[in-house]
């Protein structure tokens, strides 16, 4: 099954599709230059957290690799360097911030061990891609627990793009119908269009369609329709935020689609990796909501498609726990009471 | 208070306010042939059911004034070409028919009692006018009776355009909004952008800034989120079919927002004439579902904006009559049960 591949690691270079782009082009660009990858990751070529921890990681490992510097003292100045200019390019972005404290720990344990400078340049490198794998195999494994919570036969809806686009794994909500697709269910996928930002027409909808995934396009305002007449069997969704208590931040939308399913009897899954888990949180309640230009949905390809009127756009909504069918992590299925199963889970491993 | 025309008799024609153009233009074309009302009928200038059928009356009472006929005979034969010319102009639009209709009998009591010809024009003309009179007093009374349900301050919601530009009065549900703003309540709506046709976002935006009354444009996955940070007090649509049993024909996305209005408990209101009560048809699972074309979702002002897949577009789905909290019609106030309620107001007067 085709997975479209938002990065990767080449000779040539970090190869990244231009997610801007899609779906009118299909066009990937070859970075030779760590500049490059943060004016990237910074103009959102590349988006979703676990694909922009990726980006930063390989950003961090380009520049080192393509550094110039003779000593151990030149290369941590240069290093030093690579570093803030990658976690400068997206301020609110958790992951691209792990990446970069993951790749600091390895470049000071390796200059520690006294590594000569090829062998550490060839193990950044390494790191890199290691946390690439790693996303890999998080998406597979919740991919896995995930399949057999899907309907043998039917039609599950998504939201947004919680797909292999945002993870550079095979995703996480998509991960988990990947999975089952592969297994031999018979599914056929639901795609709100999600707006403002229409990643599910944009996104989503090309993703499935280049893994040979059958799916159906939908305006937002469709969802409760599809639910009524009978045809959704699961809604599975990925998140980015968990609070404690099983409360799920997720992309604007998801709330109404979670009251739907329950109304309708239909089970609201969510995918998620355990580095969402943000257990530090009691509630949803704590979950800032974030405000975004009004732009996003008075305009649309650049085309006034609104008077100027006062607008709201809150990117995200909270859906809580009570409508959460179960939580997919890659160390296993939780499901309520949430503060119980997500606690075993983030400290098992 | 200002109220959007979107069609008037005039001494010069017809004049229409072109509903394409909006809100990025306000163009009106004045037509002084009633071909040119039956082709912009038929090219959408003017849309919304009451609307439509002043625009049949009016165009034909324009080809009538506008003949060169001298006898009754070639009136009549002119007559009857005119009503088809305008009749084959939407095929589905029940006012239509219902405007044409009226205006042939009106045609053959004039002609049975001997009116001279150029009575007998000022008449069709004078009989065109009144229907649109009557358009307007209906949208007065259902405003007024509408009132009287609103919050005396805070946000009310709506969807699509139930309003002056569908009507030629006030509008149904905007016009419930616009009596009680009249008399004083304080309020502010929220409006969702309707998809795929982006009424909300295009009409209903403009008509309510135009008309002074404060607004908040969303995307229609916000709708939930905001019921739920408690910021409605009551939603307030229009209809397109009501069965006996109050199951509700509207928009697509009324539906789901008649969920989350119960699920939230915001009582959610239906405004609509009584010509829209279809008391032949005992629930709404007997309405058909217009299904419409593809590229109103995959394409915004030309531009692709998903890639070629499966798509859906129902035009319309059905609220059943346990989440209609009132129907609101020019003769009073409906409640459970409606079997009874919509049946006495019909039969009243």
């Amino acid at each position: 099954m085709n997975v479209a591949q938002p990065i990767e690691w080449t000779d040539k270079g970090v190869v990244m599709l231009d997610q801007r782009r899609l779906p009118g082009e299909v066009i990937r660009h070859t970075y030779a230059d760590y500049r490059d990858v943060a004016a990237a990751i910074k103009d959102m070529v590349i988006r979703g957290a676990p694909a922009i921890g990726v980006a930063a990681a390989m950003g961090v490992a380009l520049g080192v690799e393509r550094s110039k510097a003779r000593t151990l003292e030149e290369l941590r100045a240069e290093f030093l360097s690579i570093c803030q200019t990658i976690a400068g390019t997206r301020p609110t972005a958790v992951d691209l911030f792990w990446a970069v404290e993951r790749m600091s720990r390895s470049f000071e344990q390796l200059a520690a061990a006294n590594t000569p400078l090829d062998a550490l340049r060839r193990a950044m490198v390494e790191e890199a891609r290691a946390i690439h794998a790693e996303k890999k195999a998080i998406d597979e494994a919740i991919g896995c627990f995930g399949a057999e919570l899907m309907p043998a036969t039917g039609q599950v809806m998504t939201q947004c793009n919680a797909g292999a686009l945002a993870t550079a794994g095979i995703g996480t909500a998509l991960g988990v119908i990947r999975v089952a697709v592969e297994q031999g269910h018979k599914l056929r996928v639901l795609v709100p269009e999600t707006r403002p930002y229409l990643q599910g027409a944009r996104l989503t909808a090309w993703e499935l369609r280049e893994g040979g995934i059958p799916l159906t396009l939908i305006t937002d305002n469709m969802v409760g329709h599809f639910m009524k007449t009978g045809s959704v069997a699961a809604v599975v969704v990925g998140a980015d935020r968990i609070a404690a208590n099983g409360d799920t931040a997720n992309k604007i939308g998801t709330y109404q689609i979670a009251v739907l399913a329950h109304e309708h009897g239909v089970p609201f899954y969510v995918a998620a990796p355990v580095s969402t888990f943000d257990l530090t949180i009691s509630s949803g309640e704590q979950i800032p909501i974030e405000e975004r230009s009004a732009d996003e949905v008075t305009h649309l390809c650049g085309v006034r498609i609104a008077p100027d009127v006062t607008v709201a756009n809150p990117a995200f909504d909270v859906t809580p726990a009570r409508l959460v069918s179960a939580i997919i992590c890659e160390r296993g299925v939780a499901r309520a009471p949430y503060v119980e199963s997500l606690r075993r889970l983030a400290g098992s491993k």
